[in-house]
């Protein structure tokens, strides 16, 4: 329903930009049990799109204090946004599939610990691995496309029924 | 991670068949609360796939009975499984979201009541109106497409994590 809010997304793993000090490496936990999240909505990046690296079938899932968050316009500490994104496979049928996992990327919100970005701290995890963290500095890595989205709690999602 | 099934998914709207009485009107309630189910995974048909009804970006739900059949391979009563399919739009790079909502089409566990089309009962509802049903003969309209698929409790989805 909002064609361009649900296009732009979150753009955590390949735009630049910022100037605030980087997150403390660790900061942010892997968030177990997201599967079970509300699912906001889905966006597909088709071959071609960039950059590259946003290419997949992605799902946006949110916590219950995420959903909160969407619903009234204000998020409290404890929020918790994750874009898990797939590869896909495309059949002689033109359909896609999930295929594998690329990352599981993640916005946590604490306004006091992550104030130079927004009040939110962002991390990704390759192929959705714990041990593979792929944000080494937030500001750069993230925030810097996050930026201009003040109006909307520094989010590209809004909330989908 | 498994193309076939996931692409083949479920086909509600679109195939014929099945020899079984039909299911009587209005037996499927609408399946509140499906927002907050597991999301086992989407598919996306795009312009150009057949049939055409399906073409748009499609999320599969289970409730917990349902998710529960996919770990075990078994099916209680009371699982329900909602397809929740929206049109596309393709903005100019190479990004597709969420549209309108197309239809909702479910199925639901009941072995006996159901015991003509495999346990299964279905029903789907036009742009997710609770008032616009759609099957009209569930043997016909949906059935003869998932009969082949005894071997996976008539479904075309299996378990995505």
């Amino acid at each position: 329903m909002r064609p361009r809010t649900t296009a732009l997304l979150f753009v955590f793993l390949a735009c630049f930009g910022g100037t605030a000090f980087a997150q403390q490496s660790g900061a942010i936990p892997f968030p177990e049990g997201y599967r079970n999240w509300y699912v906001d909505h889905s966006t597909v990046g088709l071959q071609g799109h960039t950059p590259e690296s946003e290419v997949g079938i992605q799902h946006v899932y949110a916590n219950p204090a995420a959903l909160k968050g969407l619903e009234t316009g204000k998020f409290d500490d404890g929020a918790i946004f994750v874009v898990d994104r797939f590869a896909y496979v495309e059949d002689n049928n033109k359909t896609l599939s999930q295929g594998d996992r690329k990352v599981i990327a993640v916005m946590q919100r604490d306004q006091q610990r992550f104030k130079d970005t927004g009040g939110w701290g962002f991390e990704a995890f390759k192929r959705g691995d714990p041990a593979q963290r792929v944000v080494t500095d937030a500001a750069k890595n993230c925030f810097g496309c996050h930026a201009p989205l003040a109006d909307n709690n520094f989010l590209f999602t809004r909330l989908h029924r």
